[in-house]
C-alpha cells in the first residue's frame, strides 16, 4: 500500500467517536431547553457555545480568526500556502431546534483536525474548520448570513435594516458579538481563498433512515422561495352574516393551507409548507376579513412551473370566494448543484470505505449553497432519524456520525493533498 | 280617539329624524378612524361619547346617575315611584367596528326621552334611558360587563383578573373611568328597580333587509359558546419531512376550519365562526407543529347537539392526520327568550303603526340577555345594509331608525302607563 493511503487509513482509524460525542454533549448543553435548543444566531448562547468551540479549536492547535461577520476559522499549521480547503456549519439555531442540525459538522469536522494535528498531518493545502455565522433565519427572517458575507451577498444596508422580533438591529447585534458590520466588505477576502469545500449535515430527512444507509451525497440542493399570501375579504359580526354572505377570508386561507398539502403529497420532487397563519381583526366575534399564510416551496427542478401551480390553485380558490389576494415573493434562493469533481472525490473514498453511498438531494438549505458560488462545494448527509429536524426529538446515531466523519477526514486529505 | 292614544300618535309625530340623524353623526365623529370605530370599552373615546350622551341627558331635563360600574342612567322626572321601565344600549365599540351597534339604541332612546320631555308626557312609571358600561368583549375578552353587574353576575374578583392586551387590569381601568370597582355590589339595587326593558338595535344580520322589513321583533337570543382548540402535531423541518410522515397541525387546524364552514352553511339556525388562528412555531422552515384555533359558535335550539357535533368532527380530522386535540370552553352563554308580555305589546303597537313587524332571533348577544335574568325584556330590531356589522360599513337607512324609535317611543309609554 503506498505511503499515502496507509496514512489516510491511519487517520480514519483514529477518529474517535467517544470524543465527538462527548464534545457535541457539551456543546448541547447550551441553549438546551425543555422545549428545544435555543441558540439563536448572534443570541448569548450561540456566543457561549461558540467561545466553546475556538477553545477546542485553540487545543487542537489551530489558528484561530474571526471575521467582522463572526464566522471562526480555525487552521491546520504548517501547510503550504495555496487555497484552502473548508469544512465546517453552524451552530446557530432555530426556535425550539435539535440538537444535531448545524453542530454536528462542527464536532465532526474539529475531529478531523485534532486527528490531523495528533498524526501530525502535513497538507499541500491548509485545511479550514469554518463555524458560519447565523445559518438560521428564524431571529432576523434572513438566514446564511455568514456565508453570504463571505461570497459578497450581504451588503451593509442590510445589516442596518434587518430587525428582529424585539426590533433589535442586526448590525448592532452583530457589534456587540464582537463583529463589525462597517467592514463586512473584508469578509470577501475569504472568498478567494477558498479551494474547495466539504459540509457534513444531518440529512433533515427520512431518506437515507429508511432506506438503510449511513452516508448520502448530496448531488443539489432544492430551490426555495417564501412567500407571504394575503387575503381580503370582509369583516362581519359572527352571528351577522349567513353562511353564503360570508366573504371569509380564514376560511379561504384554510383552503389554501390544504391545497399546499395535496401539492406536497402529489409531487415527491418538492416540499410546499403552509407554516405560517394569521387572521385579523382576530376576535371571536367577527368573521375574519383578512387573513395571511407564510408559504415556503422548496423545488427540486423547476421552480417556476410550482410556484405558477401554486399561484393558480391559489386564484381558483379566492375567485370561487369572492376573496382577493396579493402574493409576496419574500425570499428566494436559486437550486444549486454540488460540484461533480467534489461529489466524485466524496464517493470514490466512500465506495473504497464499503459505506455505499447513497446519491441524494437536499431539501434543505446550507451554507454549502451559497459557499458554492465561488468554490467547488460537496456535502455528506447522516441519516436523521424519522426525519425529524427542527425539533427537539432531532437525532442521529453516533455510529453514523463516526462513519461521516471518517469519511470527511478522508474527502478533506484526498483534496488537500498529503505532502 | 282616546285621549291616551291621542297623547301617543302626537308622540310619534314628534319624533324627529333630523334631530337623530344629527345626534347619530356628532357622537359617530368620536373614536371615528380610516379604518372603523374605535370605543373600546372604558376607553378615552368612550369617555368622551358618554360625556356627550349625559350632556344630551341633561338637555333633555333627565335626572342623571351613574353606577360604580359606569353604567349611566337617565331618568324622567316627575313621574310615580313604581318599578321603572328601561331603554337602552351601548357606545362602545369592537376594534374597528361599525357606528350603529349599541349607539343607535341609546340615540333613538335619548329622542324618545326628550319628546317625552318635551311634550310634558307624565308617566305612572318613570321611564329610564340607560347606557351600559363595556358591553363588548374585544378589550378583555370579557362583554356585557355593565349589565351583568346590575344582575350580580360579576365578581370583584374578576374585575381584578381580567386584563387587556396591555395587561391594564379591568378594575384599575373602571376606577380610572370613575367608577368604583369595590362597590360593585351596589349596582345590583338598579335590578330590584328595573319593571321591564326595551332594547332598539340593529340587525347585525341580513334577514330584514333581505324581506324588505323595517322592523323585526326579537323572539329570542341564541346561545353562544366559544372554544380554544388546540392541535398537537409534530415540528419537523420544512424541507425534512416526506408528505406521508407529516403531522402539521396546520393543516389539521385548517381542515376544522373548513368543518366549521361548513357546518354553518348547512344549519341555518346556527352560526358557527373560526375568527383566530396561530401556527407555531410559525416560522417558515418548520411545519407547524401545534396550531390552536378560536370558534364561536351560536345556536338557536340545542346547543350541546352542535358542540357534540364539532367535537365529533374535530376528533375525526384529528384521528386521521393523527393529531391530538383539546377544547376548552372560554365563554358560554345560555340562550334567552324574550318576554312573551313584552313582544305582545311591541307587535302590537307595531301592527296598529302598520309596520308589520317581523319575529326574528337575534344570533348577536345583547345587554337585554343579561338584563332579562331580572326583568321582562323585549328588543326592536332595524335592518342592517347586507347584514354588515362590527365592520366600517355598517349601515342602517335613518328612515328604518325613525320607525324604530317611534315603535321604541310607544312602546316605551304603553309600559310606563300614561297618567
Amino acid at each position: 500500500m503506498a505511503p499515502t493511503k496507509q496514512l489516510v487509513l491511519e487517520a480514519i482509524k483514529a477518529v474517535d467517536s467517544g470524543r465527538i460525542a462527548s464534545k457535541f454533549n457539551a456543546i448541547s448543553r447550551i441553549g438546551s431547553t425543555e422545549s428545544g435548543l435555543n441558540r439563536l444566531a448572534y443570541s448569548e448562547s450561540n456566543k457561549e457555545a461558540l467561545d466553546l468551540v475556538t477553545s477546542w479549536m485553540r487545543e487542537a492547535d489551530l489558528e484561530v480568526g474571526i471575521d467582522p461577520i463572526c464566522n471562526v476559522f480555525g487552521t491546520t499549521r504548517g501547510a503550504g500556502k495555496g487555497k484552502s480547503v473548508l469544512t465546517g456549519s453552524h451552530i446557530d439555531s432555530v426556535i425550539d431546534g435539535g440538537r444535531f442540525d448545524g453542530t454536528i459538522g462542527v464536532v465532526a469536522g474539529l475531529e478531523c483536525m485534532r486527528v490531523i494535528s495528533e498524526l501530525g498531518l502535513r497538507t499541500k493545502s491548509q485545511i479550514e474548520l469554518v463555524v458560519f455565522a447565523g445559518e438560521e433565519s428564524s431571529r432576523f427572517a434572513f438566514g446564511t448570513i455568514g456565508s453570504k458575507a463571505i461570497v459578497g451577498d450581504l451588503r451593509i444596508e442590510q445589516l442596518y435594516r434587518l430587525k428582529d422580533h424585539d426590533g433589535l438591529v442586526l448590525a448592532d447585534v452583530v457589534r456587540r458579538f464582537g463583529g463589525d458590520p462597517d467592514r463586512i466588505a473584508d469578509c470577501r477576502r475569504k472568498a478567494s481563498e477558498i479551494g474547495s469545500m466539504i459540509e457534513l449535515h444531518i440529512e433533515q430527512g427520512p431518506v437515507l433512515e429508511r432506506i438503510g444507509k449511513s452516508i448520502g451525497v448530496v448531488n443539489d440542493i432544492v430551490s426555495i422561495d417564501r412567500l407571504v399570501l394575503k387575503i381580503q375579504g370582509e369583516t362581519i359580526h359572527s352571528g351577522g352574516g349567513l353562511a353564503s354572505m360570508r366573504r371569509d377570508a380564514l376560511a379561504g386561507a384554510a383552503e389554501v393551507v390544504l391545497f399546499v398539502e395535496r401539492m406536497n403529497k402529489r409531487y415527491p420532487n418538492i416540499r410546499a409548507t403552509a407554516g405560517n397563519i394569521q387572521a385579523s381583526p382576530g376576535t371571536l366575534n367577527a368573521v375574519p376579513g383578512s387573513a395571511t399564510v407564510g408559504l415556503d416551496l422548496r423545488v427540486l427542478g423547476d421552480r417556476r412551473k410550482y410556484l405558477a401551480f401554486l399561484r393558480l390553485g391559489v386564484r381558483r380558490i379566492c375567485q370561487k370566494r369572492k376573496l382577493t389576494f396579493e402574493f409576496a415573493n419574500v425570499f428566494h434562493q436559486d437550486a444549486q448543484r454540488m460540484s461533480r469533481r467534489i461529489i466524485g472525490v466524496i464517493s470514490k473514498i466512500a465506495r473504497e470505505m464499503k459505506l455505499d453511498p447513497y446519491r441524494i438531494s437536499s431539501f434543505g438549505g446550507h451554507d454549502s449553497l451559497v459557499i458554492a458560488k465561488v468554490a467547488p462545494v460537496g456535502m455528506i448527509f447522516v441519516p436523521s432519524i424519522r426525519g425529524i429536524s427542527h425539533n427537539w426529538n432531532e437525532s442521529t446515531d453516533m455510529k453514523h456520525v463516526r462513519l461521516g466523519t471518517q469519511l470527511l477526514l478522508a474527502s478533506l486529505l484526498d483534496l488537500a493533498g498529503l505532502s
